[in-house]
């Protein structure tokens, strides 16, 4: 299950979500773990690399988030668009079951002690850079990416090679209510 | 040019952005118009509908949005690849023809004194929310929309339609250096 996942470098981590995946926020504290899908998350910065995520008061995760202090965002592919939207509208908070329902499979990272979605085509560990007064009003927080990883059949050499990768490995971008896009063909602009 | 350019409700106003584009931002103040790409934006709210957009303090654009307190936001489409990578690696502080070089042709929405970019496939008028602290710290802009387009051959009913559309009208999301995706095919999950 892990065997195509390789280390990303930090400086090319902002590249894991540039093109602006829906993504799934996965969060453990006291023994209890969630996932939400979130198609709010942006990257904030390349070096330290940071991103914004907003988090729902009312989601389980956020909890979840704010009292471990470090989560991870990673990339749903689209053979896991029915995963993402199942995370995405049900809540631990009503069925103490909903991960195993949504089919989520969990694993674990060395010296990261996260919950991190199998079957993903990306993963980046984040630490909550403490923003009190944003995340109070406008649910957003802010982190810095710590460590990140990519399956090397979809990102190879810092970069998405999804025109050659299996199509069941693009990511998803979620309009409304279900309706997701995968990412499509490639459009190369050469400089100068 | 404009003939298919609708208006879309404001509350429908995030299904723009909520698939994660590329966008463009433009401003103008004291007579100077500028356009920039941008591919750190993000949508923050529902209602009143919000989002974030992060403005390198090296960029001109960033200037006239602070000046003014109003700007566009815009989604390019593939046939504006050339384009966006055009206004987003100039500066209009080094080359005062930047928007003409790029092939930038601007339009104006009656009530609204800006600067819209014609041939994109959406446009949202958005009034800076003043977050001093975050805006100097990490470039980071919150804004409120406050009226939004849409170019119905490609958004229709509260909903893009790229898979019904000309495959040129697809929106651009850029993972570095002139290497863009094109929005790729639907997939719909059902509820329950």
């Amino acid at each position: 299950m892990t065997a195509h996942i390789r280390p990303v470098p930090l400086e090319k981590s902002y590249r894991l979500l540039n093109h602006g995946p829906t993504v799934l926020v996965s969060a453990r504290h006291g023994g209890v773990e969630d996932v939400m899908a979130a198609a709010w998350a942006c990257a904030l910065d390349y070096d330290p690399p940071k991103l914004t995520v907003v988090l729902d008061s009312a989601t389980r995760t956020r909890g979840l988030v704010e009292e471990a202090g470090v989560f991870v965002i990673q990339v749903p592919t689209a053979l896991q668009a029915k995963l993402t939207h199942a995370v995405g509208t049900t809540s631990l908070n009503d069925d103490p079951d909903k991960l195993h329902r949504a089919g989520v499979e969990l694993f674990e990272m060395p010296e990261h002690g996260l919950p991190f979605v199998a079957g993903c085509s990306a993963w980046l560990v984040c630490r909550i850079i403490p923003e009190q007064s944003i995340q109070s009003r406008y649910d957003l927080f802010v982190a810095e990416v710590v460590a990140a990883w990519a399956d090397d059949r979809v990102f190879r050499g810092g970069r998405w090679i999804f025109e050659a990768a299996d199509p069941a490995l693009r990511s998803l971008h979620h309009v409304a209510g279900g309706h997701f896009y995968a990412i499509g063909d490639a459009i190369d602009v050469s400089s100068g």
